[in-house]
């Protein structure tokens, strides 16, 4: 029997689920992802606050599928998908034919069409994003210990978190503890103790997709950090020197990260296929889209249910439809029936900071320290690979006892010295 | 007694040892770097070959010197040194006043005037250089995986690196073991044994300043790891596609790294006193110099002698040297003579691969499984931190048993998508 070709589009949590079921079948897979890498997204934050390295969460996409022999791995991008030729087009000019085409290429952050905001709020889902969020968190202590006036001291000392969702509360959590704990002792005009986090959700609650409970508690513990939360507050403009809120008042600040919106990848409009607001593909059941029973969406991009239930933008959903999606095509390749997707929902967590936390786990609810020691032996237990898994244990154990962070460590020397946005230029004397 | 105010440019090993050596005396010590981190440069060349992550080769200026009070780091660039007003001008146009000016600003790479090769053969002298190495290495794989032609499978295989000291050997013989042993079997469409690593020479033997006995050695030990060695080969012309030597042969290469020349900091030209042909300053005895025995000047931006023998550009002759100018500095103040610099030797050591090293201590030459036991003791013993000597440690452990190398990740997507130079470029087909 001839083996059939199948291409993923995307290595994230549910490109690679699928190459690794489709391993060693009668099939020539190909994965093509414009990094080298697969990342670990759930701790990227940490990468951004210095706590772990770069290569600490991620590994090489080829290095993860070395062993199946019917799988090939290609850096590149996507330019086009062509569902009637059944190729995809990549950014050399070359073509590659599929039988089968799985779209796994996540979501990005979209600013609800200000994306002039985007150089003074960055947002957080690549490796280089994360080290441009350490980057600019490093060098706000560094530019307020040179500012030349207690109001420059201020703005390079307060920092704004868009966005009370899991991210957004990990930033807040973790940058009120880098001033508190972390820094104090080692600069001598500024006390980074002043420091100022300010949190800023829409909605009325942070943590929307929690029990309301939960959301109250992991507000009392993010104040309990000194982060100031304010819900029910839009932001109405951005620029380098602040925030504009709503209400008109003014934040001024060099430091605000965005954690708000999600935008699918833009590969989705190339399918013959509906898409919602923030593009997802609607998706049939069995997660193939309704004019091309051969082409198969998961993972972020696909706007797919479960039980009525929308399915959340979550790793482990993404792993559970990149599986279903393998299982269905080998389904359709040897003309069985597919089966629909089931999200199996094992709960949720979000960390805040050094034994605080929240989530839950089927009905039962937790926070403060069990649910921090839960969301660690978890987040440990998911990472990718046993190496990975040792070092983030160390890091993890080192920075407990010792406060310190480990990847305190920024390169682009450049952006010290050029101003690009008005963001990374040193205060000018008054 | 009135403080004594110090400044210090460069928080290398020059610059970090004078600031530790006047902490806690009686004087203000400011530390002027354009870089937040200092930097365990011997190290380098295993960020740029993936092997290490750049935070395990570097810490926090401020964090290394958080407990001495009376020492402040400033992270910034200096614009201007004003020997006459005892001034040292900043990026920001702030001025700071000295007593005492150490210059410990080191030394980059230089292109012997031929700066158009920049481009096409980085060196490799901050973390920023090595991300950028790693960058290449990695993608010229990637880009073998995906080229359309033989000839450009070749020449994505084939590394050249231009200068065969220490770090030209390490880079070569890494290079080697990892076409070697880490990649083979994560690509399907080319073979990564194929590839070859050209190390060229324009002096008669590689590790020019080591025995002639040790060159030897380690040219057959860099043999034996698949590198072909060439000396006596001047390089006449780099571009993106490759190098011209000097007999016209041309060796048809995307990924071409310069280990060769190197240029002090331009701020000895800053100093009113004389320079070498690199750049270097000429200083006195006692590592001041002539016009201004207030400045000093140490490391590798130093033309020093040692029983009238010229002071190596080594890692401890710099810390030595730091601590002799902080010595001095303390001694002028209290009017007491200054001691002239002597340089102790304690040996060199030069890693070519797993178990192959060569190195003297005293009159002992080491070459093999030896010296290399004794090169991972050394560079782990003066590892700065204890957290990093043991992540270091771990991942060496872990590269040795495994041939994997832990970090194998790079974040410039863009690099992947724009075509900066010609070399950032996937192939094109035919």
């Amino acid at each position: 029997m001839d083996q059939f070709r199948v291409v993923i589009i995307g290595a994230g949590f549910a490109g690679l689920a699928c190459a690794r079921k489709l391993a060693r079948r009668n099939c020539q897979v190909t994965v093509v992802d414009r990094s080298n890498h697969h990342l670990f997204q759930p701790l990227l934050y940490q990468v951004a606050t210095a706590g772990l390295a770069a290569p600490a969460i991620a590994a090489p996409i080829r290095f993860l599928l070395r062993s199946f022999h019917n799988v090939t791995t290609l850096l590149a991008e996507v330019r086009n998908i062509l569902p009637v030729e059944r190729q995809v087009s990549l950014d050399d000019g070359s073509r590659l034919d599929y039988d089968y085409l799985v779209v796994a290429s996540g979501a990005s952050h979209s600013y609800f069409g200000r994306d002039d905001w985007a150089p003074h709020a960055p947002g957080l889902k690549t490796l280089a994003d994360a080290q441009d969020v350490r980057r600019r968190v490093l060098e706000a202590f560094e530019y307020a210990e040179r500012a030349a006036t207690a109001a420059e001291t201020t703005s390079w000392l307060r920092f704004v978190v868009i966005g009370g969702g899991p991210t957004g509360v990990e930033l807040a959590g973790t940058l009120a503890e880098i001033a508190r704990h972390t820094l104090p002792e080692e600069f001598r005009r500024i006390d980074s103790r002043q420091s100022e986090v300010h949190l800023l959700e829409a909605s009325d609650r942070v943590l929307g997709s929690f029990p309301p409970a939960l959301s109250i508690k992991a507000r009392a513990q993010l104040e309990q950090l000194g982060v100031t939360v304010q819900t029910g507050m839009r932001v109405v403009d951005i620029d380098a020197a602040g925030v504009t809120l709503q209400d008109h008042t003014r934040l001024a600040s060099h430091t605000v990260l965005w954690a708000a919106g999600v935008q699918a990848s833009a590969l989705g409009k190339l399918l013959d296929a509906p898409t919602d607001r923030s593009g997802r593909v609607a998706v049939q059941p069995d997660l193939s889209i309704e004019s091309h029973p051969e082409i198969f969406v998961v993972g972020d991009l696909a706007s797919a249910t479960s039980h009525d239930m929308p399915v959340p933008g979550v790793g482990a959903a993404a792993k559970q439809m990149g599986i279903t999606a393998a299982r269905n095509i080998l389904a359709r390749q040897s003309n069985a029936r597919t089966i629909p997707f089931v999200y199996r929902d094992y709960g949720m967590l979000a960390t805040i900071g050094r034994n605080a936390a929240v989530g839950t786990v089927g009905r039962m609810q937790m926070s403060g320290r069990f649910a921090w020691l839960f969301w660690v032996c978890v987040h440990l237990f998911y990472l990718i690979g046993f190496r990975n898994r040792l070092v983030v244990l160390f890091d993890w154990a080192w920075a407990y006892v010792s406060f310190e962070r480990s990847a305190r460590v920024f390169t682009s020397e450049k952006a010290t010295r050029e101003a690009t946005d008005g963001h990374a230029s040193p205060p000018k004397p008054a």
